[in-house]
């Protein structure tokens, strides 16, 4: 018998997520199988209120539109769910009579998932439930990757080689250029302004990563050393930096600034940064953040991530109908170049409040840069090179005249 | 008789000063009367030191593709000459027989440029000193706009409608956001951000300009007014805010972090602001300082920008020919609608050092928004309108149960 379908996203806003909306809602209505087409409003909280959409009402070129809209346009939260909540939510899917809900997030949104399928279960409710990764911070863990990625990554690999090229031109001004750069608990996003690398010389020369203390001593033989040699340095930091003690390098403290879920408001290492050189090194210093812009930018979305993102969806919808339950859908590599991926399944409950990070042999010893084996697993994921600029030779006229002094 | 002709780029890097470059080098290719055409390495640091390059042995592919290559090619500099550097940059001058000096640059350059010529006017030497104007702050006068401005101008207005459909999207946890623009003496960056504005609801809500003074309990209100009455804020403000007194809201008072001229660095008021809110108001808000990243973006450039950019340059190469001197490009506006415009030229003495702020017609009365005036002012130069994102209708379902409380 038909059932209706109830779409959730879930989180952060990414540039793709609206991409797995369009795959989940253009693959439902292929299927016979699914009557209506709903969306919560507002995530979780939507389901929680009863405030529910008819995307069967919504134009299919709005529909169709999607793929290239950023953030997310039914709305999202960060809300945790309290037992009593779990209820009301199944009271709702079943007033609406929900056979498929499907939820776009990451590892929170996830457990919230698993918890939904669980306790539908006990009650005996036929309630699919699937989850759809999404997440920026690229940290679900069996997926190769995660939908949202791609995408950010390429903003920081194209910001940070237009921002070095800022640096280059007039370093005799500005000499350090510091790129904060989103990031809470590991360094994929930070990582990946090393895509921005064209020759030896250009930056970003330094690169830290919260899965390394962040200790000022180095940090700061580090920047001289590379101030030394080159006369300028471009260096990326991620807002999650922790010091030895595990404490964040810069995080508010108070209780306002910390979400439902417990996490601390984050932001600010880059102003922190600018002002320990300053002080320490005496060099001038500025720094570039760009904050929630990174993650919804489309000028800078990755093809490749927005038609993965698309096929998650798609996937999800799929494999509901075909009786799969209390899963996410995972990105297989099958090969790197040309790139080419597949769709897997995992248990929601391996992912649920589960964290990724970097992995050792993507950073290298000295903990200040990132290895060859990033640039390679990141590459095909940003969908294709980044736009060509001129590059002159600039050869020297010879000199007329004795030097200046 | 043929002779040489030598292009600097000075101040701050934009996206579209090397498609001057190239509309410079284009032009001087088609004349007889060019023989070298030189490049200074990082502007007049390059004159000084002799550190010049042949344009002529670049590839017309590469020269080409200036026009879309953000940041300066041939390197710029901040740095403010002596008397002393005067006589130098003749005797460079005099020593590889430049008879035409293009200078693309903002008011300080443009007052470099005047001195050059009046001291080899002095000198009786046989120099066309020629104006490019370029400048991100847009804040040339007599110009009806600057190069530059259009695309940091289109940056802004895509990155603040991104960055409000993030609030806007998960608005629930993260309620106010700010967005900081550069800006040192003018609003003309942060006022652009209005462009992103698409209902009467959507952000920004309110920008803050240093046309006007920054009056903490009146923006304290302002916040709190939008707060209550949609449940989000996003708000643009110029990392040169001033107080009543005239002093920076937030500013590095370190000696190293002054440049060559005497300028402050600025930065920081969006970080500066989120504490004072998060104080006052006990409202958590985050901040996105696109910082250097917004001037060099070559993916959210302005294509009248780039074309206007390249026009300026070869107009001040054709009008040296034709014996002008002393003088820059500027831009008339001839039309809006369609855009049309023309191209001028003024006395070098009418732009040095001289600064245009944001006009009282453009600032709105309570000082916290800009006026229809600029929208119709600035939309023609951003270069067409903004990337189209699918709006859902969200036609609500009928609620089946009691309200959840």
């Amino acid at each position: 018998m038909p059932q209706n379908l109830l779409v959730a996203q879930s989180g952060g806003p990414t540039a793709v997520i609206n991409s797995s909306l369009c795959g989940i809602v253009e693959e439902a209505t292929q299927h016979g199988q699914v009557k209506g087409i709903y969306g919560a409003v507002n995530g979780i909280l939507g389901v929680l209120h009863e405030d529910l959409v008819d995307l069967r009402q919504e134009d299919p070129s709005s529909i169709r539109s999607l793929r290239k809209t950023p953030s997310a346009a039914l709305g999202s939260c960060r809300y945790k769910l309290s037992e009593r909540d779990f209820n009301r939510l199944l009271d709702v899917l079943t007033a609406h009579g929900v056979g498929y809900f499907l939820c776009a997030g990451g590892n929170d949104s996830m457990d919230t998932a698993h918890k939904v399928y669980k306790m539908a279960a006990e009650k005996r409710l036929d309630l699919k439930v699937m989850g759809v990764p999404k997440t920026v911070d690229n940290d679900l863990p069996v997926t190769d990757h995660c939908p949202g990625y791609g995408s950010v990554a390429r903003f920081n690999a194209i910001a940070t080689r237009d921002s070095s090229l800022d640096t280059d031109a007039i370093y005799t001004s500005d000499t350090i250029k510091i790129i904060e750069t989103m990031g809470r608990d590991t360094g994929w996003i930070t990582a990946s302004t090393s895509l921005a690398k064209e020759t030896e010389d250009s930056g970003p020369h330094l690169i830290y990563l919260p899965e390394r203390p962040f200790i000022e001593g180095k940090f700061l033989n580090d920047v001289k050393e590379v101030y030394d040699r080159l006369g300028r340095v471009v260096l990326a930091v991620c807002e999650g930096l922790k010091d030895e003690n595990g404490r964040f390098v810069k995080a508010s403290t108070k209780g306002i600034d910390t979400d439902k879920f417990g996490h601390a408001q984050l932001g600010g290492v880059g102003d922190y940064l600018v002002n320990l050189i300053s002080e320490k090194l005496k060099i001038k210093a500025r720094y570039d953040k760009a904050g929630t812009i990174q993650r919804v930018s489309m000028q800078c979305a990755s093809q490749v991530d927005i038609d993965e993102a698309y096929r998650v969806g798609q996937v999800a919808l799929l494999k509901a109908l075909e009786g799969e339950s209390d899963k996410m859908v995972t990105l297989i590599r099958k090969r790197s170049d040309p790139y080419v991926s597949d769709t897997g399944l995992v248990g929601l409950d391996k992912i649920a409040l589960k964290t990724r990070s970097v992995p050792d042999e993507f950073i290298n010893k000295d903990a200040n840069f990132i290895t060859k084996e990033f640039i390679d697993y990141a590459t095909p994921i940003i969908g294709g090179p980044l736009p060509e600029y001129a590059r002159l030779n600039k050869m020297r006229l010879e000199r007329k005249l004795m030097p200046y002094t």
